[in-house]
């Protein structure tokens, strides 16, 4: 099947999907579940062979974690499945009516994007999961997952196929583009026609890809290079125990600390105690000049170490002589992600969450929180850091657009 | 002064312009008003310089009538700029605050895009009203308008920031791309560092350059190829009255009415009426053959004719068996604008509204009332016919984004 022609399905099944009450998608949603289930032994089949392919072409440890699938997996993918069907659905709530001078009522509800087009790497996971939050918000989905992950992709998608259809609900709502060559790719990002938006989910650089290739309007997710502030009046337990976590709880993950801001005032009171907490996780600092001078363990940072996402037991230490430098260099170097100050100042702390240019901006917390589900949404299909449409944690809502519908009994101009 | 230069600045304003007040904001929109008034002089002068050269260059009167600038519309800029003023500022609203299990306070709040973009063709008065817009609702704005309005552009840009500077605030809140060539239009559609959004307005082949080459994220605006449905049940006087008013009120505009799509059951007794309606403004109709049969005065349509957006004396016109197959050729049809049907049945009525996929959907209305002004929001910059971010008439509101403010107390994960 042609790119276009898996476009054009998508655009006709989403006209249904639409105009779907609850009831029935989340009948469609219990039905894909247990078909996962029922298909595990030929999904754990279908990945045993992306693995061994990956394997052998010399993928690394930590990307074969990511891509292999257990009895477990399948399990949570399932239940990741009926999570989103208990969750409320946002399609048809009319936010707001209002009625205008000459008898027009003019109202705004809320209605599907229409089709959903995803670009993600090796996680198969993903496949099911995409695919629940954009069929509970109304959507169709077409999926496009990395060719090392094509096989599992392919059975998880039968499933969820089989699954529809069990449910008499039309299989096109998810659809899997087997042709993974980058032509391929660079096509769906141009399929204006067809598909409303594009979600990329994956490292920077299959982001950069989609945000510089698509004429589709796209929702740039992801790249986290997240600062904590520790003020001059911080309180300096808490101020460890957040970096610490923030940095080390898991290290692989967009909303992780990578930077750390540091007031002069306290350095060579506070940067021991920081050595000290950090050292059982060995996490190796990289420090300016000033920072290094009272602790010589800490290596010299160069330029480019304040704008890395490292993803590793790395942190970048900068000090600043005020709240304004530290503003001015996270607003600098930040990627629009998670900024955190540690602060006891009232006004610092309001200057921070006014002044920082973020989708999330914590006082006295860990970066670690931004995430759909501790921001009590259920479910999220990625972090946008752009500031188009959805800005932070992506749940069933940011899935959605509005329309106006106006009742009138013959008004003209 | 480079592109890149210009987006610097815009940015580095952008972050005062973001927690400035509502009253600061009003004395500067009040001072840039009053500067223009001052400045009427200079301004008509440079107008008249631009229509000149446009004249002897060839300009249609169309074209000409919309750039020239006369006393009373240097008077409408200044008082759209008060009437922005008096809008309520949509900035620092805090639109949830939402208390976590483990005591974290998770509030979501209105802030300012950061820049904005703007690329528009003749039209001058573009540049004192998308001025407003962005600099009430606290956004730095980057003004790249058509070549043949520069000297005008310039005049009002220049008056602009003076009465910025005279109310104490910087000049480089807005900001004019002096280059017209297109080298420059394309590097400020890729100035993804420096500029948030970017909001086109003008023809379709402008927005569609816009879409085709920008990896800033694009609002897009514009093109309506609105349809009236004309159901089995509508009352056929308020059917005429619509259709003439959605025709021919103002031909010019995108919710002006472009194609009518009527019900076989009535073609018999209606179409000789609306050809009756219409013969006044000599309307030309283009109707599909079985119209055509039952008024042979109308021309045959093309192909062509149901996907235009005539901006003329011209109405496609095609007859339909039933709502689904009017929905259906709206949906495949339409520009995501606004729609409308006439009709007395209750169940015709909410199927269009659920089932027609566009930013306005109209039930016995005329479409010309998709409109910022007629919406009450007081001003437009334009009526995104997207779904992502902004669907409909733009006010201050959508010029916005927010931001998740988080307080803790030293929570960790």
């Amino acid at each position: 099947m042609t790119l276009n022609e898996i476009g054009r399905q998508a655009k006709e099944v989403s006209r249904l999907l639409g105009i779907l009450g609850s009831r029935e998608k989340n009948m469609g949603l219990e039905e894909a579940a247990r078909s996962l289930l029922e298909g595990e032994e030929e999904i754990l089949l279908a990945n045993q062979e992306d693995c061994e392919k990956a394997k052998n072409s010399g993928m690394s440890q930590g990307l074969l974690d990511r891509l292999m699938l257990t009895p477990a997996r399948v399990q949570a993918m399932a239940d990741g499945l009926l999570q989103v069907a208990a969750l409320e659905d946002p399609v048809g709530e009319v936010l707001s009516v209002k009625l205008r001078p000459n008898g027009l009522q003019i109202g705004q509800k809320r209605v599907p994007l229409g089709v959903i087009g995803m670009i993600y790497e090796a996680r198969p996971n993903v496949t099911a999961d995409a695919f629940g939050l954009c069929f509970k918000s109304g959507n169709a989905v077409i999926l496009k997952g990395g060719s090392d992950a094509i096989r599992s992709n392919q059975a998880i998608v039968r499933c969820l196929r089989e699954g529809l259809v069990h449910a008499g609900l039309p299989a096109d709502a998810v659809q899997l583009v087997e042709d993974t060559n980058r032509d391929t790719t660079r096509e769906l990002m141009r399929l204006n026609q067809y598909v409303d938006v594009l979600i990329p989910r994956g490292g920077a650089g299959l982001i950069r890809a989609v945000v510089e290739n698509s004429t589709v309007p796209v929702i740039e997710t992801g790249t986290g290079n997240c600062h904590i502030y520790v003020d001059e009046s911080a309180d300096f337990n808490m101020a460890l125990d957040i970096i610490y976590n923030a940095k080390t709880q898991r290290i692989g993950v967009c909303n992780a600390c990578e930077s750390l801001v540091v007031h002069r005032a306290i350095a060579e009171r506070f940067l021991p105690l920081l050595k000290r907490k950090l050292k059982d996780k060995q996490v190796e600092i990289r420090a300016d000049e000033a920072a290094c001078a009272i602790e010589p363990s800490f290596t010299p940072a160069a330029e480019e170490d304040w704008g890395t996402e490292y993803l590793d037991y790395i942190l970048s230490l900068k000090l600043v002589d005020s709240l304004d430098e530290a503003i001015a260099h996270i607003n600098h170097y930040n990627t629009g992600h998670s900024e955190a100050i540690v602060t006891s100042d009232y006004f610092n702390a309001q200057r921070f969450l006014n002044e920082v240019d973020a989708a999330a901006v914590y006082v006295n917390a860990s970066t670690r929180f931004t995430d759909g589900e501790e921001f009590g949404f259920g479910a999220e299909i990625g972090i946008s850091t752009q500031k188009l449409h959805a800005r932070g944690p992506m749940g069933l809502k940011e899935l959605t657009t509005t329309k106006y519908i106006i009742y009138g009994d013959g008004q003209i101009r």
